[in-house]
């Protein structure tokens, strides 16, 4: 058990952004809602997944959408709470702790605000390690945990209650919904017990995120390579350092996708590094060569500041590092990487791990 | 209170899909779930809405969608007691007794399936005393009732459940559910109580329905002009007869759109009505010259039995005659035709009674 305050909030909204891998929200909207809800009910309580009873029940919070509409379309603050309370409601249970169910800028903050205002522990876990676009990609699918019950709730004041038949359904009536009510939402989804969340969950995901944000910060005050620290903290590998050169992106189907183009600087001078995104990034090619895949993270940050750039923040001349770090083992399984692999995405490629490709490895 | 047999099943099947304009669903499909619950379980208690208690709890039942799409993917008959049973539970409050929330060959007939086999009491009114397609065209909605909370269910087991800011809000997201989930739903939606129902709903339209298709079976048992039967029955107006000769019809958003043209015959030799619907008919025009409009009824039947034919329904070749009934006074206020007049659905026309047209009244 340990305590979040501010500072803490400050390194896990940069260390969530960088496994948000592009997606997951921009930072600064989810921090200023994160810190808000400490300066006003004090900090929150982070306990391991191990301090949550079998039989309580924990509900993870997050926003679904696009985050191109999320920066125009700010929350007004309270739908969160119309979700969680709507489903507590609904269960007729009391609700232990949230959760986050991915890392990123703005959903890793969501459940330190909703843990904040409600007097509840946040529970180190998610059901990603990372950020993914569709709400089936969480470790908990992997273990036949059902989304549903789950509440929407838009900031007009409109909430949906559903209970389907399998989280493809969830997705598709969520996403749905999402457009309907302008493109983006807050949600509580997959309630599940702690006896559940020990098995299926990925553990340690906001103390890392603090880490990685902090590793960041320290480097930078000694006046040190962040760059350097961040790849030691992650085990990650350099895939790139280039210029944004370009950029393709459209919001479209709830979702913001497209492809962003980084012309090589210094050893990668004169090549050039293509990487498709669908809210997060999906695929890196160097050249004709594919350097890393999903569910392997690709993280672009700031080439001096190492601060990660969501995909609704890359510009054109963004000087950049490309990261490649291998995601959790609960993906290279073979369910893993039929929820997530390259595959499921209209990728024409075999999964091969980032440590592999980064060696030099395996052709593609 | 009087009881609802098959014979006035069949009866109500008839007469509720000529008040159907044309939408409503199916009369065939629909009979056949009413028939088979009343056989199942008993007769049907129809009870005036004048008998239902004040603080009880009334709750509409009913298909959305598009009538094209149900003849194609039937309900499996469970979905609408899931629809049913999901606002009980939601609401945590007994329901008194059901009613429809329009006339229509399936709409009429879903609630008393549904009364049949739950034993409970079918109330002898509904919102439009005809039929519209969309959610918040209802007298209840000219009165301030909500139409949530309302229960989705489709007929492979999702479920959703809606709580919103407006019944506009609820139409939009109750229809693109609706195409997510295939494109016909059952629902329960507006739950009232008997208080609001007195005030807000159009009475008598279930015996009105029964009144209706006795008198077209009956002239047809004696050999008689049905048509002339029906014409007095509904204080109807003969608007056209004719023969189709073209149906352009569209399935979109959820609605079956388009529009039927009908060769004259007899009298009306030389000449063409155009009717124009989104699963109801909207506008009738003769020639020239505009002869009936929405909110009253357009009813195409077919010329020798009298038996209504449904926008899905109409066929090249099909001889009929066009009628065209007033509706309630609630559409006629300015509230009414606001909701449901010419101008809600895109025509650049003022609303004038049909009587007032049929008696060669005002130019369009």
């Amino acid at each position: 058990m340990t305590r979040i305050d501010a500072q803490t909030i400050e390194d896990i909204a940069i260390g969530a952004a960088l496994l948000g891998t592009g997606g997951g929200g921009d930072p600064y909207l989810g921090k200023l809602m994160a810190l808000q809800a400490v300066k006003e009910c004090g900090p929150v309580t982070l306990i391991s997944p191990d301090e949550v009873p079998d039989e309580a029940v924990v509900v993870p919070t997050a926003m679904m959408g696009a985050p191109t509409v999320l920066i125009e379309k700010v929350p007004n603050g309270e739908e969160v709470f119309r979700a969680f309370n709507g489903l507590k409601n609904y269960l007729s249970k009391d609700i232990f702790a949230t959760m986050p169910i991915e890392a990123g800028g703005v959903n890793s903050m969501i459940p330190i605000a909703v843990a904040a205002r409600l007097g509840i522990p946040l529970v180190d876990c998610d059901g990603m390690g990372r950020a993914f676009p569709e709400l089936q990609m969480v470790t908990f699918h992997l273990y036949g945990v059902s989304a549903t019950p789950m509440v929407i709730a838009d900031e007009k004041g409109n909430t949906i209650i559903l209970e389907t038949i399998s989280n493809f359904w969830t997705e598709s009536l969520a996403r749905n919904a999402t457009v309907v009510m302008g493109g983006s939402v807050m949600l509580s989804i997959y309630p599940m017990t702690g006896k559940v969340l020990k098995k299926a969950g990925i553990k340690n995901i906001v103390s890392y995120s603090a880490k990685i944000g902090k590793v960041i910060r320290e480097a930078r005050q000694r006046g040190e390579n962040p760059a350097e620290a961040l790849l030691k903290a992650t085990g990650g590998f350099e895939l790139f350092k280039g210029k944004v050169v370009d950029v393709l992106r459209r919001t479209e189907g709830g979702f913001a996708r497209g492809e962003a183009k980084i012309e090589g600087i210094e050893e990668y001078k004169g090549e050039v590094l293509q990487v498709k995104f669908q809210n997060e990034n999906l695929v890196a090619i160097r050249g004709e060569r594919v350097v890393a895949t999903v569910p392997d993270l690709i993280c672009i940050v700031n080439l001096e500041t190492a601060i990660p750039i969501t995909t609704e923040g890359l510009r054109y001349g963004n000087r950049v590092l490309v990261l490649g770090i291998p995601c959790d083992e609960k993906w290279r399984t073979p369910e893993g990487l039929e929820t997530v692999g390259p595959r499921y995405f209209g990728y024409d490629l075999d999964y091969v791990p980032v440590e592999v490709l980064a060696q030099g490895g395996e052709k593609q």
